[in-house]
């Protein structure tokens, strides 16, 4: 097995935009991607979780358009599950991967880590954004995951990060306008 | 019916300044506009909202001059309704209004769409702010909304977005300073 | 009585350096004063509020010097009465100044006008700014505070206002360095 | 015993950097340091927490490297104490060390102020920033703790202090890229 410091090499450009045509599942850290970073509990010790309204619309129509989206934590909040819930999308925590993260996709949605997009900002990402297709990481990220992320976003963590990666990904894929005119017709009465 | 995209154009500077005098009603999106977009939960799933107090004189001084503010958005929060109450706006929430915003603004206000301006950050606001007499958005609104708006606010959403749009309108009305006058005198014991 | 506008000159620097030895009580309003303005209601509607470390320190040494503080508002939250507890100063709401709020000082503090600061960020506490002695406003306030304001402090409102107001008016009473010196020794075990 | 003010120098830059190979423990503030500062309350009056991400991994290979951190605070808040066992650090409460800091720290670690580094950001840190081995306090920190930390963090306060002050530790004891590079093994399932 290669030492971590081995991973630690960025994809170039014609790589990047190459993989970004095949990706059809984004597995997204909570905290510090979804979030802000703050870890915030009330009078009980129990979490209070701030996500986002800047996410939504383009979760929504990512999804519409057949794609999946995974959540992926180790802090089992409710209001992370409330928010998931709420934009349908999928959520598992870390220790109810028992088989390991890669195993778990493949069975649930018959995807090769190729197909996925990782985007993590703390060092516990570092693994993940290495070994999937490609890797994305928020603008105030930890140092370590912007130095071998495929793509930095112009967000910070907890606004709008995953709307902004998902934007990338559809506008890759050919499918970002004719979604958007779809989707828009719906607030139409 | 058109395609979205059509609607996509911005009122030229003299038709906006016209506009602004006919005004009557206010009807404003709350996640991104009221409050900051973000969307936090207590550790029961249940939602915490955040308003600003600088939305306070302006929104009482506009209603006192006669004119109405409406409140319209899907999340059905109890700090909402709270803030509503406190400062005497109407509010309703999307699933209760079964026959369109316009017919129940019809209904409700006696108004036409010309006398209504709509202020919203997201998607799903993009076909109201096309259909009523003006619309608005924050400064950090979605760069869609921002394309089609007749007003960006220099203010960011929760930070007073609703106050902006009440002096701009009260001003282009010729009753701002007769109502700021009007109002000051009741501070003075 | 004049009309508000009639109020609205600020006084001329050699005046409030005058004016600042005099000062024996802030009166400082609460929402955009000592918090940033946000409006917080948990699930229930109830207030969350918020306020800043860096207003601790500077009160205790004001208050060790014989001098008081008076927070004054219209809003009856739990937070606000804990967090005024704890830093010992006293606390008014406004519907229990039965008398107007010139006459409660006067009956509680034996003080003048003269000898009071009001600290105030929005139209309710104008009339109070131009008509005790001095009157400061936060660097966030709303124009019309800034406008009148004696003093419009470094800091935005809930980041440490109240501390710049103690700081500026010791120093001007020449008791800030003795008190800070006397406090900190208080540290040496 | 010497006047506060005597206390008032900052060590030079070679002196600072000898110390930092001797410290194994650190003392952090809680308020300012480990948060932003922000004191919040809930409708009942107790207290809200709001710790960062940033802090996590930093202090987690710290603690492997056979170090310690104490959080040291006057504040009783179930969310501070929640964070701390999360973190696996130690917590103390103020009014729980009866005889002082420096034998609290000497029983329950056998280690002298020369190995400890102390960090705050208030008048009440003060004292220990200058008779520990060496003091920190974050970029956004009352002046008088600015005036003389040995160490001002590039980081504000609730953003990643400890984090910044471990791998600032860490390098200086040449223990961070091995550390590091061990913990990211970890991650590789």
């Amino acid at each position: 097995m290669r030492s971590p410091s081995e991973y630690m090499e960025r994809r170039n450009k014609k790589e990047i935009n190459k993989r970004l045509k095949n990706i059809r599942l984004i597995v997204s850290d909570v905290d510090g991607v979804l979030t802000d970073g703050k870890i915030c509990f009330d009078a009980d010790g129990k979490e209070i979780k701030t996500f986002h309204v800047k996410d939504s619309f383009r979760t929504t129509i990512w999804l519409e358009s057949g794609k999946s989206v995974l959540w992926f934590t180790g802090r089992k909040a409710v209001g992370t599950i409330t928010r998931a819930k709420e934009l349908g999308v999928d959520l598992v925590f870390k220790e109810d991967v028992k088989t390991g993260l890669f195993e778990y996709i493949k069975e649930k949605y018959r995807l090769e880590p190729e197909e996925v997009i990782y985007i993590g900002d703390d060092w516990n990402d570092l693994y993940y954004m290495q070994h999937f297709g490609l890797s994305a990481t928020p603008a105030d990220a930890q140092k370590e995951n912007k130095k071998i992320a495929d793509i930095i976003t112009k967000t910070n963590g907890g606004y709008g990060v995953l709307a902004e990666i998902i934007e990338t990904l559809m506008r890759a894929q050919n499918s970002w306008l004719p979604a958007v005119e779809k989707y828009l017709k719906k607030f139409i009465l």
